[in-house]
């Protein structure tokens, strides 16, 4: 069995720990019992778990796909098992309080070890993401009854867990949903068709458990009046036993790019009138209770892109170093060189290297914050965690799942010819990356919820707290040397943004159909500014271990640190420069996009 | 069975007379038996052709795919019959004079067609180009005796060729080439394996004819030592008839990301030490002869990258006129709109239209100069167009392969979830796509051709000329008014492209590694200025037709016209700042692509 999951530790712990200080986590009141030490811990056994279980999966499910029979789903041989070891290692709900089965960790950790698991078997890592954000949806807004019944099972792994919204005509539009809720003593009876549910039937659990939204008889139209709802696979008695099969037919599975060991599921519920559905939270309620969770499942959405980026990255990174190939153009070598020596291929491997780093970096900062908002006890710094949570979330979304897809097809471009066959692994990132823009809210939805939203929340203060956090750290390391020059670059860029920014918003209130065609281009500028600062916060932490450290030439630490200051300045100078001029057209006359008759396309 | 295939007879004919008046090759002495109209019909048959031989394959071909048994390899149905129709139908040699069965049409035409068949069936379109590129390299450089046993039968489709160069250790550098020739009685006697061959195996014809590179016993090493033979599969007697099968064992076939229908073969030649193979042309000079072709073939790639491209688009541009999905942000319309409404929508489909038609242009005016440099009676005029073909061969060639992909990406992004299922034809032109920045040459072997040889040779002259060229449609359209803010940034753009280029040009001399190391940069910036170039002249044209013309507001002819005025202003405004920074960044002094230690990577 091929395995080609590579992942390194260090990378993630210098983020996590050199940059972010994660382990002052464990100062909140809620993670009292954790030390830093734990946390780490976390991390290596994740990528034991990781490399033991979901690595070798990933061919074998790769090859063997998932097959749908008579409203049946099988998934690839060896998914039950794992998906069970999942639970009973407690992964699943690693991050969720001890109540219900989970193991207390930080909110954040759950990113990092989506990071960690996708980037070996993104299939198999959806069951268990699915399950526990299914599971913490009853949890967070359930009854007692229902989180009594449900939730620990889910977190154990013994059943299992998806969100059920899109519908054939409402896709990202969920005010269009039709699937109807009837009230009956007690419960509801549930009719309609559901499409695209990742993991809604399946044969690795006993039980599938699936969160729902649809409209209550009488309910307002649009998404005022979608109720949020648990729907079994099989029924559960008071006692927590099975009872008899619910009305929930799979009516079939897509075929994809991508994700071939992951069904996407089309669903029919109801078609007997037989299809009983429990209330989850208020009436009507039911966007407000998911988008609780839209932070962190786009955050993740985010964490998994860059998995799949990082792992096509490392991968093309050793094919370059061992495959040889045509002469050193400097002659500084007789015969045959390895490729990584030609400057084109090392062009490209220092630019996935840096983007792969700054995306992580922005996606574990963006998680953190997730804590920091939830778990400090100062109220004004509560409130700015929030906001700059609120204002990242759709940029770490939109902007690593375009980059991330970017990564894979150059990841397949060092390999060549190899990089198109399946023999090598870079194919099948490709093409199960590209699902990352999509899901989730596509690109051009999170960047209508930047310009239209985020930018002009609470008055622009989302904005401005995100603005005065980079300017903070301009400010706190206006004494650097070594990056003098990128760091006049990167505060050229942000002025630049903010001022772009505040006019677009503006402009988002007279003239929206022109100011939401820039929105892309906007949201784009954002994710280059963000990820030069990460990548220059970590460069400036490198260079002070490299001065405060005597370490030896050839030292892996040395050449560690050099890598992060190599690929700070080579980004900020190369991509700044474009970000600039992109931000300028943002905010130019031409009306074309809106102009330009339907039927001049 | 579903055809996605579209293409518009309207824009290609509007590149093909308006801008670039091809009817004007029917005054060269060669073709002076056409006429103008003969080659519109040819356009016109062409797209009949593709949309009833090559569009009902595309389905097909996708689904069965090839299969390999006992060295043998089976085509999907229909496919021997749709190749034996092209030969039948003069579309294989539609180019090459008649003495061979060619139907003598000019040199361009050839990727007119490519465009044309290629984006209906690609697979399909490889036998057939590849036998005509074969039986070309045959009539240009083989033996009397060659020509006669071989041309007619390709050209006419009884027999197919290929050409074998790759070998598992000698992918883009074929001077490692070690597949042997020993002399033997008046043939040779070749001995060796050969890697990536299309088509090399099948169950189309009764003969495969290889094209192959290797090294006679005693040859000089390196490039300078390869030879071009001729294997046929089946060996064929003095009379024409066939003989005993050749020693020539197709030992697999890749699975791949795309080209499901298209074979890509592993040949062992000589494992009985019984293969046969003709001398083509002279010793030693296999690399010269195939070069002859590399022009086109390279062309004919960015042709198939932009036909692709071209028909994603218009299958995105369908879908979003007619998927209703949220409101109008403006509230223009009441209810739910079709998603062409919405800004960030229009934004990609207006990106999509301005690359395809803005590549499609340069690919044909490219075209245009190999038969201009082959007819022309003018020694100067011949030589002109001869260094503008040189220097824009590896532009098209990388810039439209890796355009054309993105063309794809966001074509699917167009579609949301149905882009990523197999259910639309989306998701296997992005498949399929991905294999021109590969193959004839990678991007980053095409930049290092532009810096390290165009750009240099005949000291210089090659990007003088086309400097020249561009400065020429300047100062030609200097008077027009409704271009002039785009005409101004299109040539301060072209004044650093060309002060850069002279820069690294010279810095190509001194520190190659550095200037190499930006390579891929310029070539992508010298892509953005021809496609300005392109949908500039496009839009002055237009422009000038409807102002000549009274067109009613509604006439498609008016809106067509429209149409390329709104995707010029558009792509220079939005694109040549951004190409201008990256300009710059070119000549910046940063080294990290060069000095990161292997080991920080």
């Amino acid at each position: 069995m091929s395995e080609h999951y590579k992942i390194r530790e260090e990378e993630l712990l210098f983020i996590l720990n050199e940059q972010l200080g994660y382990g002052d986590l464990c100062n909140f009141e809620r993670y009292r019992e954790l030390s830093p030490d734990t946390l780490d811990m976390l991390v290596t056994e994740a990528i034991k778990f990781a490399k033991g279980v979901f690595d070798p999966l990933q061919s074998v499910g790769e090859r063997n796909g998932t097959k749908y029979k008579n409203g049946q789903v099988y998934l690839a041989p060896g998914f039950k098992e794992a998906f069970k070891l999942c639970g009973e290692n407690g992964w699943i709900a690693a991050v969720r309080d001890t109540t219900y089965g989970g193991q207390g960790f930080p909110n954040m950790m759950r990113i990092v070890i989506s990071d960690i698991f996708s980037g070996a078997c993104l299939c198999l890592h959806f069951i268990s993401s699915l399950t526990h954000g299914a599971g913490h949806l009853i949890e967070s807004s359930g009854s007692e009854e229902l989180k009594e019944r449900f939730v620990s099972k889910m977190y154990g792994g013994k059943w299992s867990g998806t969100m059920a919204l899109t519908e054939p005509d409402a896709g990202s539009n969920l005010a269009n949903i039709k699937t109807i809720a009837k009230r009956e003593n007690g419960h509801f009876k549930i009719k309609g068709t559901k499409q695209f549910i990742t993991y809604a039937e399946h044969d690795a659990t006993e039980n599938i458990i699936q969160l729902l939204l649809a409209r209550i008889e009488g309910a307002p139209e649009g998404v005022r009046g979608l109720s949020l709802f648990v729907i079994p696979k099989i029924l559960v008695n008071q006692d927590g036993t099975l009872g008899k099969p619910n009305d929930v037919v799979c009516g079939g599975i897509e075929e994809k790019l991508g994700l071939h060991a992951s069904p996407t599921c089309v669903m029919n519920f109801g078609e007997n009138d037989e299809c009983i559905g429990y209330l989850c939270g208020e009436e009507n309620m039911g966007l407000p209770h998911m988008f609780q969770m839209m932070n962190e499942a786009r955050i993740n959405t985010g964490a998994c892109s860059v998995a799949i980026a990082s792992t096509a990255y490392l991968n093309a990174l050793e094919y370059c170093k061992t495959r040889v190939q045509g002469f050193d153009i400097a002659k500084r070598k007789e015969g045959f060189v390895p490729i990584i020596d030609h400057p084109d291929v090392r062009r490209m491997l220092l630019w996935m290297k840096a983007m792969v780093d700054g995306m992580r970096s922005m996606i574990y900062t963006t998680a953190l914050f997730v804590d920091m908002a939830e778990e400090n006890s100062d109220d004004s710094e509560k409130e700015r965690y929030g906001l700059l949570l609120d204002f990242m979330t759709p940029i770490v979304k939109a902007y690593c799942s375009e980059m991330g897809f970017r990564v894979c097809e150059i990841a397949i471009q060092c390999l060549g010819g190899y990089g198109y066959c399946e023999e090598y692994p870079l194919e099948q990132y490709l093409r199960d990356s590209k699902i990352f823009s999509i899901y989730e809210g596509t690109s051009g939805i999170q960047s209508l919820d930047l310009l239209g939203r985020k930018m002009r929340m609470k008055h622009g203060r989302a904005l401005q707290t995100f603005i005065d956090e980079l300017d903070g750290f301009i400010e706190k390391n206006r004494g650097t040397k070594r990056f003098s020059g990128e760091m006049d670059l990167f505060r050229k860029a942000l002025n630049r943004l903010k001022k772009i920014s505040e006019a677009m918003a503006s402009k988002m209130g007279v003239d929206p159909l022109h100011a939401a065609s820039y929105s892309h281009a906007l949201l784009r500028c954002y994710g280059d500014v963000i990820v030069s600062w990460r990548l220059l916060d970590m460069g400036i932490i490198a260079e002070k271990k490299l001065s405060n450290n005597k370490l030896s030439n050839t030292s892996g630490k040395k050449l560690f640190y050099e890598g992060k200051i190599f690929q700070a300045t080579y980004l900020t100078n190369t991509v700044l420069p474009q970000t600039m001029a992109l931000l300028d057209t943002c905010i130019r006359e031409g009306r074309e996009i809106i102009e330009i008759p339907e039927d001049s396309f």
